[in-house]
């Protein structure tokens, strides 16, 4: 167990971790800290931590670990705030969506204490945000992946790596680049395609004139449209080297397909279409209510 | 109550239909036919239908209502089957996912008795196939569209509408054009975008290499992957003049986002994504189970 956790950003993300650390008595004692004091005020409220404080270094002091869960953009500041009040003990690690640029900036902003940073990353959420939206089960059985670097201190790993684990998640291990182009092809583009779809929807009349025509197959492919645009933009101008390349080789995918259409290429249709739902079928995520 | 209805293919879709029917006393007697005698027998001993007959003339004698619920391909080969076998007083419908080739396969084949001919499509469904996976309240508070011509017996639509009612659904009418130009957009284009996912995914690895890297999101985007690849190629195949209408709309604006990265144009990209946003907030389907 240890003494004292700082969660900077107690939104879906940190509140959950909050209570699910609580939970398997992880913690003796969490605060949060964030911009948002009506957030922060339905933090405490809700029991989801001890303490609120609207100071960081304040907040930071004798910190056994402190948690990053800010959206990507003030990420980066934090780092810079950190650095001249982070104790040489105190733990870091944050749950940003794409590694390399945070991993860079924290390079660059932390110095000497960029050993101590452990960068995480947990695949769950939800289009749900705030703190009211918090939940201790929210990472049960789902992957978190870190991606240390060899300068990264084992015994800030195996920390941060205790920490998902009593929070029911499985870790696993992977570096930055590995990590930027793999998540770049299952969330960040399938983001993309969902917002390109309901943008091409509301051309053409909207959701009002086309309802009656949306059903289950619509609903869950655009339910990450959903998602929170601040967010998101940030995710999407982070990765964008790699979100390239995998849109690029969509975009030849999709043609290939639409050209097999366009020549009435029934065999290679279903070709196509059976490789899919054979892709598919292999793939089994635990929860059905978070994403 | 009707006397005697036939389901001509008793899978999720018809099965389900039947189940919906009895528990609504809308039907006293239900006859099942089809080309599976494994599913015919599932069907009888669910007590989907009340009785299996493997000849289509034999089924269809004193018939009031007959449902094609067979696959797309299939139906166009039942109209010339069924033209001379079927009395004057028979009311048909169908529900397939394109309409504008079933009616005029209808008109071609069925001679005098198309005006006897009611196109519908229930917006519910699921990637699970068969009598076993069929329940009464697949209907239940789901569109079913309707696109009767100006030929078609007021009688006859009454009938279908009717039906449809007590199975739960809501019932909409419009034309074919407009059916099959907007379910290429809300259905046939989703699939094919979700298709091509998958198999960008298998490109890369597989679900095996990335599995840790998919949440909840790529899991919700892919779902309609697993749909049955023989019903979607022929779905897809009768649709493609207007799916490749708006699979090239919705190229230009995958291009048009990517551009915007390109370029990291951030105040587009949120824009973009907030318009996606608010779009699919607007929409909400009552179940969160069927398709």
């Amino acid at each position: 167990m240890i003494n004292r956790l700082v969660i900077v950003g107690v939104g879906l993300i940190g509140g959950s971790l909050a209570l699910a650390l609580k939970k398997a008595k992880f913690v003796r004692n969490i605060i949060g800290v964030g911009r948002s004091e009506v957030n922060l005020d339905i933090a405490r409220d809700l029991k989801i931590v001890d303490q609120v404080v609207s100071n960081l270094s304040e907040a930071v002091v004798k910190a056994d670990l402190v948690v990053l869960a800010a959206p990507l953009s003030t990420t980066r500041h934090l780092f810079a705030e950190l650095r001249p009040i982070l104790s040489e003990k105190t733990i870091l690690t944050d749950v940003g969506s794409v590694k390399g640029g945070i991993v860079k900036d924290a390079e660059e902003q932390l110095g000497s204490l960029f050993c101590r940073f452990v960068p995480g990353h947990p695949i769950a959420g939800s289009e749900a945000k705030g703190a009211k939206s918090a939940f201790a089960e929210l990472f049960l059985n789902h992957h978190v992946l870190l991606t240390p670097s060899s300068q990264t201190d084992s015994k800030a790993v195996s920390l941060v790596e205790d920490m998902w684990r009593a929070a029911g998640a499985r870790v696993s291990f992977l570096n930055n680049l590995e990590h930027d182009q793999n998540l770049a092809l299952t969330s960040h583009l399938p983001h993309i395609l969902a917002y390109v779809l309901m943008n091409l929807v509301e051309d053409k009349g909207g959701v009002d004139k086309l309802e009656s025509m949306m059903g289950g197959g619509f609903r869950d492919t655009t339910r990450i449209a959903s998602s929170d645009p601040e967010i998101w933009t940030d995710i999407i101008l982070a990765n964008r080297e790699e979100i390239l390349s995998a849109a690029s080789q969509y975009k030849t995918r999709l043609i290939e397909f639409i050209e097999a259409l366009e020549v009435m290429d029934g065999n290679r249709i279903l070709g196509l279409i059976k490789r899919a739902k054979q892709a598919r079928d292999s793939f089994v995520i635990p929860d059905a209510n978070n994403a």
